[in-house]
C-alpha cells in the first residue's frame, strides 16, 4: 500500500524552521533577509502566485517587496529595474515570475539578475554550478522535489531515477540534482520512443511533463516512488501528470497534486533566499 | 559487420576545410584567429598535447602561443596571465592544459578565463548555456563524440543513448549534447547498479570511464553504435573502455582507439577557436 508524501506537512514544518533560523539572524546580525519580486503584466494566475510569495515571506519574517510592472514595459526598462535589486542591500534574492511577455526575453533577463541574488537559479551560472555539482542557486521546484524524495527515507543512491520531461526549470535541473546524488538517471521526453519500456525499469520517477495520464499504471513497476510536478487544470480542479487514484496502489510512495510539489516550491524559495541572506554574514 | 569510424579521416577532412575558412578569414578581414596554451608543470604527456595543439594551429594557418610556466607558479600569477589574455587582441581562443598542480584550483582558473575565449568551453557559463541549449562553446571531446556519431549517417533523434561516465570534460556535456539532438538519454556511472540491463537496451553508447573492459559484448545488442572516448595505457599500447576486438562483430559502427575520439578533440578545439574568432569579425 502507498504512503502519501506530505508535500504541504512537510514544508510546513521546513518553514517553521526557517523562522527559527530568520529570527536568529536578526537578533544575531541585525540582518532581515529581503526578497524582491517583479511582475509584468496582468495574468491572474501570476498575480496569485506573487501575493502567496508575499504572503509566505511575511509568515516567515522576511521583507519582501513586489515591483508590479505594466504589460507596456520595454526590455531595457525592466533590466534597469533590475539592476537596481541587484545594487539594493535590502534585496537578497531577485525572482522575475515567469511567463513574460513576447517582447521581453526571458534568457536576457535571467541573465541579468546577480547570479549571486538568484533565487529561481535560472542564470547560466547556477545552470552551470549546478552540473559541475559545485555551491549554486538550485531551481525550487527540482530542490523540493529531491526534498520530498528524501523525507520517503530512501536512499536514491544506485537507484533508476527516470525523469520525464526535461524543461529548464523542473526536468533538467531534477536530473542534475538526482545525478548529484549518484542515481542512475534517464532523461525521458516528447521524442522518447517505448517510454514504457524505461519507465517500467525505474525506481523513481519525477513527472514534469504538463501532460495529464502520461504515465499510466502498466508503464511502472510495484514499489515504485512517483514525485508528480504537473499541475494542470482538468474541468475545475487540478491534477498532475498521473492518475494518481490508478497507479497509487503500485507505488510504494506517492505526492498528490495538489499538496505534493507546490507547497514546497515556495518554501524552496523561501529557503534559498534565507541562504543568499546568509552569505551576507 | 561492423563500419569503423575513422576518426583520423572525418578529423582531416575537416581541418582541411578549416584552413580554407581561415585562409577566407585573413583574405577578407585581415583576421587571424590566435589560440594561446597555458601549460604548467613538467608531466610529459601534458606537453605532448600541447606540443601537437601547437602544430595544428601552424597546419590550419591559426596563430598560437604557448605560455609554459613553472610548476610552483601560484595561483594569483596565473590568474594574472589568463587576465592578459583576456584582454589581448591576438588571441581568440585560451585553453590552461590539465591537470594543474594541486595548489592550484582548476575551477577558479576556468572561471576566470573570459567565457567568450573558453574554447575548451569549461567556464560555468558555457556549461549552462549547453544545458539551456543555447548558443555556447561546446567542449571539445563531447563536439567530436557528436559530429562522430552523426557520421554514420544514423538519427540521433528518438533513439537510447547512454552515456558511461560522468565527468565535466567528456560524460555530462556529451549527455547534454545528445538530449540536445533529441534522444533519450540515460547516465551511467560507477555508482549504477546492472549496467548491462541498461547498455542492453542501448542503440547509442558513449564511453568514458577511462576503465579498460567496463563494456563487454555480452552487454551490447546486435547493432549499436559504440564511440569509445576512453584512452588508457595497456602495457605499450593505448586501448579504450572497450575491447574492441570483442564487442566489433555485434556493433553497427564503431572508433577504434587511438584514430576514432582523439583526432576529433584536437580538430574540435581549430573549430572552436575558429568560431571565436568568427565573433569578433
Amino acid at each position: 500500500m502507498a504512503s502519501i508524501i506530505d508535500g504541504k506537512k512537510i514544508s510546513e514544518d521546513m518553514l517553521d524552521g526557517l523562522k527559527s533560523s530568520i529570527q536568529k539572524l536578526k537578533d544575531e546580525f541585525n540582518l532581515t533577509p529581503g526578497l524582491a519580486v517583479v511582475i509584468v503584466g496582468d495574468d491572474p494566475a501570476s498575480h496569485t502566485y506573487v501575493n502567496m510569495k508575499e504572503k509566505k515571506c511575511n509568515e516567515v519574517g522576511m521583507y519582501s517587496e513586489v515591483h508590479r510592472l505594466p504589460e507596456s514595459i520595454s526590455e531595457l526598462e525592466l533590466l534597469k529595474i533590475i539592476e537596481e535589486l541587484n545594487y539594493n542591500d535590502k534585496v537578497h534574492g531577485i525572482l522575475v515570475q515567469l511567463p513574460l511577455p513576447e517582447h521581453i526575453n526571458e534568457y536576457t533577463v535571467n541573465e541579468h539578475i546577480s547570479f549571486e541574488k538568484d533565487v529561481d537559479g535560472f542564470h547560466p551560472v547556477n545552470i552551470g554550478n549546478l552540473q559541475l555539482n559545485r555551491p549554486s542557486f538550485v531551481p525550487c521546484t527540482p530542490k523540493g522535489i529531491i526534498e520530498l524524495i528524501k523525507s520517503t527515507g530512501t536512499t536514491i543512491e544506485g537507484k533508476n531515477a527516470v525523469v520525464l520531461g526535461r524543461s529548464n526549470i523542473v526536468g533538467l535541473p531534477t536530473a542534475m540534482l538526482l545525478l548529484n546524488e549518484n542515481a542512475t538517471v534517464t532523461i525521458c521526453h516528447s521524442r522518447t520512443k517505448n517510454l514504457k519500456e524505461t519507465t517500467l525499469k525505474a525506481d523513481i520517477i519525477v513527472c514534469a511533463t504538463g501532460v495529464h495520464g502520461v504515465l499510466t499504471e502498466d508503464m511502472i513497476k510495484e514499489g515504485v516512488i512517483i514525485v508528480d510536478a504537473g499541475i494542470i487544470k482538468l474541468g475545475d480542479k487540478m491534477v498532475g501528470d498521473v492518475n494518481f487514484d490508478d497507479v497509487m496502489h503500485k507505488t510504494s510512495f506517492i505526492t498528490p497534486v495538489p499538496g505534493g510539489v507546490g507547497p514546497m516550491t515556495i518554501a524552496m524559495l523561501m529557503k534559498n533566499t534565507y541562504e543568499a541572506a546568509l552569505k551576507c554574514v
